[in-house]
């Protein structure tokens, strides 16, 4: 899968650009698409000839199984500008790995190397007009690929199609963030495809998602589906507490998202002497520390908004709210994050590579 | 949402039809559709003019939410043709409520029974030339609902369109059915969207189910995620287990699909006077039923394949051989019900509709 070759991308350019259109500083996310979109399709057992071509709706046959079976996977991650025009991808390499992870678990083909990566910097290229300078901006990128293959008979496609769409992105005031611990509903089960970056998982969450909506919360952290005692994370973001000076978060499992930002944010706490605990970490332990005033901290960590604080959670109809703090880890650490991200700062990890 | 009044379905029909391009004696399951669909679209909070047209493939935004976060469901019915040329459905009311139950867990809107009932009917009169009369024909029906909404930030989607596509189907001798018992792998989770027909269930079974085959068998029975020790169903059928002379089956919960072939079953069987017990049945029990002979037949059911026996099961590592039966109540079943299905016999539960 590895050993594809393209000679080249063929490229067909859009007649006109949608760029004067878009309000840069008033972007909701994931609403704008550039101009060109990147494909590549999957037949008779191998990938086909790439193509760089206009951002257009396509065709699909009513019985294709991405609708019927959910045969779909994705990654998130993002580009930025630097002050010398150069575009930076961060780690993006996990990415590529963890796609085809997800590709592997659904029963799909693995994308070569060579056709994500060369596929992703063209369409940087040709789309660089889109991605704006300056800390805060950035261009979501999100690669995917979905079932085509006609027949509703539930067994795996035998056709695919990988895309790349790219959607400028402002990072944003999430607003207070509260969140509910699940008590009842799950988002990934045992021997599920909850570390999967699978698109079925996220459907899954939006019926529980609009209930604690309703409620006031903005976000569930989800906790083990067979005893609802474990911590695990939220919808879009792992999650890390802060119990007196030590941060924990769960290790990932086959039930949990393997997230970059978490791994980076370990390696970047660890490097500033923070303790940093990956265990199971207890409903019941939370619930203790906030009662006796040790938990500092709760805050997402995800591609989309870096570093998302939560200032208070509620559980067993009992709401717990956050002590507001100073120079919080959560302000420190995305701050020295976006920091290597933009290349405002030495990434002495190597986590940065140019486009 | 039951209200919407559908005063005329626009119909476009067909220039041509490629009912003579098919080989009705060697149909393939889900690979041939007919000569229309059905098609109903949801948008700014409602229902719009629904429509029959030709089968064809349509057009979709690459960012449509049912790509990324697989918001999507969908049902398995089928039509009959008896010999007077009348078109029967078999519980067709169970599939219609089942649809907006799994629409509600995957917050997605309820379609109104007119749409889905009329829909149905007209689409089945249209296309009545390629239901077949006999015993082992039957038109496969297949509504579906997917999210079309373009997007790619993870919440529910604002436009949804709703079809239903039809597919002769022919009885098929599925041959010699042997299961593996999930020791691992999982379908569902506590808390989760088993028991909704929400599209990602079905791809999430792909991958351990590939693996089930390449070891010599054609189907999974899954157990609960969080032990391993309940039996629970098949990927697309429920499973009953006779232990000398009783039938067990699983409970239905929200890890299980509440099958309407499975309940309809269970009824038959206590009006034959057969024991029927419905309650979690544990792996442990099987085994040990095999080993001391008492184990008599396993069979799933569904739509699809009606029953479909096992012949044998393997759990950690050690295969066991079902006895060969004369006159098994599996075969009774089946025929007595699809007996009712084609009309062949008096439907005295009141289940065929005609159209
Ligand atoms: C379920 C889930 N958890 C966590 C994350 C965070 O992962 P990453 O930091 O790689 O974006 C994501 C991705 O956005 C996710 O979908
Ligand atoms: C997971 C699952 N279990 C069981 C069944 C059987 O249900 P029914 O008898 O209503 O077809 C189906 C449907 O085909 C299914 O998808």
């Amino acid at each position: 899968m590895s050993t594809t070759l393209i000679n080249t991308i063929e490229i067909i350019k859009a007649g006109t650009t949608k760029i004067n259109d878009v309000d840069f500083d008033n972007l909701h996310f994931g609403e704008v698409f550039t101009d060109h979109l990147f494909e590549c399709d999957f037949k008779n057992g191998e990938w086909q000839k790439p193509i760089i071509k206009p951002y257009a709706p396509f065709l699909l046959d009513p019985s294709a199984k991405v609708f019927h079976y959910g045969q779909a996977i994705f990654e998130g991650m993002k580009a930025y500008k630097d002050d010398n025009n150069d575009i930076w991808l961060f780690r993006p390499d996990e990415n590529y790995l963890r796609f085809n992870n997800s590709a592997i678990r659904m029963a799909m083909p693995e994308v070569p190397e060579d056709v994500f990566m060369e596929g992703l910097n063209q369409l940087l290229k040709l789309d660089s007009e889109w991605i704006k300078k300056g800390k805060g901006n950035s261009m979501y990128i999100r690669p995917f690929m979905i079932a085509t293959g006609a027949g509703v008979i539930a067994n795996p496609s035998e056709e695919y199609k990988f895309m790349i769409i790219l959607s400028p992105a402002k990072s944003y005031y999430s607003g207070e963030v509260k969140v509910l611990i699940a008590e009842h509903f799950s988002r990934a089960a045992n021997g599920g495809i909850g570390a999967a970056k699978a698109a079925g998982n996220y459907a899954a969450q939006f019926y529980p998602t609009t209930l604690a909506n309703k409620a006031g919360f903005q976000q569930i952290i989800w906790t083990d589906d067979a005893t609802h005692t474990k911590l695990e994370e939220a919808g879009t973001m792992n999650v890390f507490f802060r119990i007196n000076d030590t941060l924990y978060t769960a290790p990932t499992s086959e039930r949990i998202l393997d997230g970059i930002t978490r791994k980076s944010l370990i390696d970047m706490a660890k490097r500033e002497n923070i303790e940093v605990e990956v265990r199971p970490v207890l409903v019941s332990e939370l619930v203790e520390a906030a009662k006796n005033g040790n938990l500092k901290e709760i805050f997402g960590a995800g591609t989309a908004a870096v570093v998302n604080p939560i200032i208070g959670f509620s559980y067993k109809e009992e709401y717990f709210e956050l002590p507001k703090i100073e120079n919080s880890i959560a302000s420190q650490l995305k701050e020295k994050l976006t920091n290597i991200q933009h290349k405002l700062a030495e990434d002495t990890f190597g986590w940065t590579v140019k486009v």
